[in-house]
């Protein structure tokens, strides 16, 4: 594992700069991840572009041996971009366009904002693609992030046009999403908006179907809008990595990140955490995304346990760790008194502890595991993350606060994983129904979707002898997130059962358990909780770390 | 006590229904509830009436033996009548039209939503009206739901017209609700808008008088509508009872039911409970509003005490008592699993223990009392339950959530009713202070609103004999939401108070007692809880069942 | 200490007031407060003025023997200047225009407001400023007290023109508050409005820096308008003392009430409390203001420790206190029971505990301390209070609620002053760095901001022999919100530290402590709590009572 950390040159007169680079790389960093907020710097007014500070940087830095993963700077559209096109800032679910003063407000299907947007990144990868102190892209910043959805009129177009490519015709839509409840049935795809909020004295919301559709619609537009990206930076500098810095799921799980990260050379992203069995997670799935291309975008270095942290990073296989950040900002959004310097630019602990871990020491100085130590051994478990299967649950809970309705994710690493968390074994995190071989349990925690193919996989992989650990929710609904009405086949043929399990949690977590073929199955309660996990894993041999 | 369900023919193929009515049949059913949300199938675009699927709907029920309850639609209006009309959507309390996807997304004052809605009736009425297996007609669906008041500008109009009628001037109006205070002074009725809310950063709210004003406008404006559909099926359906569904009160009292219910012929309400004492309290409610025609439209199965809570029903004088529903919504907004069928149209546990119930057996298929058995003594106990004396407790908190400022309703139902509750006793609820006669005791909580009829037959009653138990917030306010400034014949008479109970609760819950003629009366606290009225009510021989 | 009351003649008939004016003369009162929200009845339509029915109060009262604090009722603008200036409504942060129907519904921005205001103060100037039963003024009503800011068009042109003020250039601007961060870097001042709220999925918000201007800007608008208001009253009522009713602290400290105070005559303020240090430091607070002209304008009667409440309040060097208020409101949003008199006129407790009060006698009838005994000694130590650190940490705390925000007051009151309580000691509230001298102690907590002209106070105090407690958070920002990233010399010459204290609150809340020339400073960790401050001003023997 190697490393990284986020500088902001534009931050800084440029006589700062080489001490901070000095101070770098006496710390044992490699690359420097920059410029991924700089558009306003980069193109102060339209058309108006401002290379030159850039350039010296890049240049700079190369002088002290550190090399650039240079960030495209798409997440805050300036002021003149925003005054000329109001419309590229995202409207709310009431209906409200929001204001300019923060991040990410940019609407994903508004011409204008992609059009800026694409023009500063084919500047920039021309100008920079073929540096040769130039390693890698990262493209915009935590895509989805803060603003998870628009509801604007770009977005209504552009939503219409989906559903038309979805459904051959509106009486399919009506049929499929149950339109004649509550007399909901569209006559045109034109009177289909964005599902604004339903603001009501008592729990009404949207139709279930609607808001499936919403979430696979925005997701889809964010891919899209990050292929294309990555299209163009190819095109002008080839060979270099390109990937982007994913959110963590527990703060929302609104983007389909295996889709996005299937066109991108490495899966990147950023944590904030001082929970061991949350960063292991995180590391697993980082390293399931893309095996032996796993990098940590953004890791904060004010905790406590931050070799800790780092050990279980780098033990699932991390190839580049890249610290957030390595001065403080004074100003901003984002103030804090101290990251590897302090505001007045004096080391830190965690500056320290970086550059005893890059030197293989504890902070004791004595040798240390550090960056070229062997990854930890495979576990031979596997853990499906089902991301459409976490959108039916969000929708299904609508609490006012987008981290209050995140039951699926939280769930999965809070109490699936954090029960099988071992400190020195690796689990695999399967978003891919392909992705069975190689293991002798697979673990399928709510996911509440029914997905044919891996309903296939899972068949046979415990027709082969694997062991099969699901949920009491499993297959429930279709993906246009409504419920089935014929039992699927894992049902009956496993279990025999003719009707979805409907009981609350009983004193036993265990709903069913069968032999299938030569391996076994067993359904836990959706509700079951850590301790019943535990108990689960340890009938299998499987207990994590308490 | 006899037995319905909802049913929603246009959910299922025509092929489907025959089981389905069968199972229905074999249950013990007798009556089928259908058409409240069909809007849009029955009028598809706007005149395109298709009544084809419903008439071989009603007539094949005949074949089973199943007789119609048929509802009106209104409650959902189609998307072509809110796209040619988007004023029907109603307005929330700051000023944002709400939107079309859900269900109640209709102003009660709106010309447009009015006329559409009383075409469909009427159409509805002349062709079902004469139909011999068309029973019964439920108006609407739980009227002022989810969607309690509406702001926008017919409502507007309709208020100032509303205030008109009421005051003989803009100058009363001012005084009545001293308008000098905050110099909220008018100079002209069509300077009255809506009680927006008033935003601010502490505190500030509107006026307790306009809000006491608009609650009586938006109640009347739904007993108005009510009353409207009501005659014109009972022109083409003669001889037909009309009801309708009406809400819980404790998700909201805002419509005055007693005053909508004295124009129809059945006291219908949907009831989703699993607390005895509060199936106990609504099935009292319902009976003592329409004594001998008390329908429950809708009650949920899903419920561990079902057969419970039906004799807690049928005790009370339900006459007809129907379940919601027969099968699960595998879509839209109110999913779930199993009501008495399962997803997949198995039978559950619910559908086992109607049909015990239904033929007069117990779980263990052991004779049960059942449908025919005698309904329960009465107390000779009556509790005033009093809108408007909700309403002002309402306004004076004002919290976020409807459900947090519904003080009245809870306590009425958690507190007083709950201590007197016997599970083979019924009480007289009452909402008319003509109907004292037959009691021993009438209770009287919260009863903040001065009712002077209210007054004068209390000192009868309590002259005559009659104890009276009231609590220390009586009779503080008239019908302006405005404290009274000269001590109710009540307080001087009983008890000589020449001012109003202002003290926090003490140990003794009780304020005051007097004799009175040959009565008694007493003063609880109206801070007092649940332990404070069961020792009064056991003081009098009246305490219920832990 | 001499007494006055809030009345409102133009709540009652006139026959109504000679029995109230008789009620207040017998309870020892001296001073009435009257008109502050009457301009709907001064003024019933454009320059339609009524002044008889004040004439004759105010003729009335001074038959009574009593005296007029006269207010300016500019508080609640009227319909009809609502209904001609819409504008006069303030705007929310979400950028929705408020309704009409509460109080503080006004822009200090807004010509149309300011002038309407300026006119009737003028008006009602000229016609009492000579009475002689006029002896004093109250100018509004708690200024920004629930409506703290409004984000309207007219607000957005006078911020623009006070950065410019403020700002040599847009360029400047820019780098002072970080722009360059989230390329949030603006071109011309005409590109930035108010911080209307930021609306996320989660977290973000506005720059501080703008907020902090904001902040500024918004309390610089209330300052002036009250010093024009005082300018026209000066004016036509030569030698009648001028002042405010304050808003307390914890309710929201947006307004700089010293830039306020400063030009007024007396330092007038309300509170409701049974808290007595609270009433204590409000106490201080007001007498260090303006020495000897410490005025309560309203005293909430309604409180079991009353007599108490009083002494404290005494004791501090209050000259008038004035209770709010002598008759409960049945009506409008105030409704209560009681005051000094019920709802039908008699007399409450409050009343014969202020009537005792007033005539020397304790509840027993027996001789007690009363107006005229000696204040309190002063203890010899102050406390700094900065309403920009407060803004500061108000503006970093984003949660929902503006009394969850207000950190800064409530630690200062509730912890840091609560330790130091002493029932028979004041303490002087430093809001000028100018005011140590007399003192031996200065206590400096949470004063993020860093003020050069207190920093050096401080040392040449700390130096010629005074002692010093400063929290962890001492001098960290300027006055753009932004962290310094050199060290403030309060830092280097007293502790030698070279970084800010970044760590969380250990076992000892002592974090520095230093011999500084013939005094002595100690840093207390910023997260301490009451027990910590308790054992700190032990050490120096200031510590409170329990």
């Amino acid at each position: 594992m190697k490393l990284g950390v986020a500088y902001y040159p534009e931050h800084h007169r440029p006589e700062q700069w080489s001490a901070d680079l000095a101070l770098m790389k006496q710390a044992g960093i490699e690359r420097i991840r920059i410029a991924e907020f700089a558009w306003s710097r980069l193109e102060p007014a339209e058309g108006d572009f401002r290379w030159e500070w850039l350039d010296r940087f890049v240049a700079l830095a190369a002088e002290y041996g550190l090399a650039i993963i240079l960030c495209t700077p798409t997440a805050c559209p300036p002021i003149w971009l925003v005054e000329a096109y109001p419309e590229v800032i995202p409207v709310d679910d009431e209906g409200r366009r929001n204001v300019f003063g923060a991040r990410q407000h940019r609407c994903y299907n508004t011409p204008a904002y992609l059009a800026y947007s694409l023009r500063i990144v084919e500047e920039m990868a021309v100008r920079y693609g073929g540096n040769p102190n130039v390693v890698a892209w990262q493209i915009d910043n935590e895509f989805g992030g803060e603003q998870k959805r628009c509801y604007c009129d770009n977005c209504r177009k552009a939503f219409q046009a989906y559903l038309k490519s979805v459904y051959p015709s509106i009486r399919e839509l009506n049929e499929r999403w149950g339109n004649f409840f509550w007399s909901l049935d569209y006559q045109r795809f034109d009177q289909i908006g964005p599902p604004l909020k339903y603001k009501a004295d008592l729990w009404l919301k949207n139709s279930p179907s609607i808001e499936m559709e919403y979430s696979r619609f925005s997701s889809q537009a964010i891919v899209a809008f990050c292929r294309e990206q990555a299209a163009l930076i190819r095109e002008h500098s080839p060979g270099r990595p390109v990937t982007t810095n994913r959110f963590p799921l527990n703060w929302g799980d609104n983007v389909h990140w295996p889709e996005l990260v299937r066109d991108l050379d490495a899966a990147g992203m950023d944590l904030y955490s001082e929970s061991l069995h949350e960063i292991g997670f995180y590391a697993d799935f980082n390293d399931s995304l893309k095996p032996g291309r796993s990098w940590f975008m953004e890791y904060g270095p004010n905790v406590a346990n931050l070799s800790d942290g780092m050990e279980q990073v780098r033990g699932r296989g991390c190839e580049w760790f890249t610290i957030f950040k390595f001065k403080p900002f004074p100003f901003g959004q984002e103030q804090s008194l101290q990251e590897m310097l302090t505001l007045s630019g004096e080391p830190t602990a965690s500056y320290r502890s970086i550059a005893d871990w890059a030197a293989g020491r504890d902070a004791a100085g004595a040798p240390a595991a550090g960056a070229a130590s062997e990854r930890f051994a495979f576990s031979g478990v596997g853990i499906v993350f089902h991301f459409e299967s976490s959108w039916a649950y969000t929708i299904s809970r609508w609490g006012r606060q987008i981290t209050d309705r995140l039951h699926y994710p939280n769930y999965v690493i809070d109490v699936v994983y954090r029960s099988l968390f071992r400190p020195d074994r690796s689990h695999r995190i399967v978003t891919d129904p392909g992705g069975l071989e190689g293991m002798h349990t697979v673990v399928v925690p709510l996911h509440i979707v029914h997905d044919p193919a891996l309903e296939q996989a899972l068949l046979t992989f415990a027709n082969g002898g694997g062991r099969v650990l699901v949920t009491s929710d499993l297959f429930q609904k279709n993906a246009d997130n409504v419920y089935l009405t014929r039992m699927p086949a894992f049902y009956t043929e496993v279990f025999g059962m003719t009707s979805f399990c409907a009981e609350p949690k009983g004193a036993d977590a265990v709903v069913r358990r069968a032999a299938y073929g030569s391996g076994e199955v067993v359904m836990l309660h959706k509700d079951a909780g850590l301790a019943d996990w535990r108990a689960a894993a340890a009938e299998w041999g499987m207990a994590g770390a308490e």
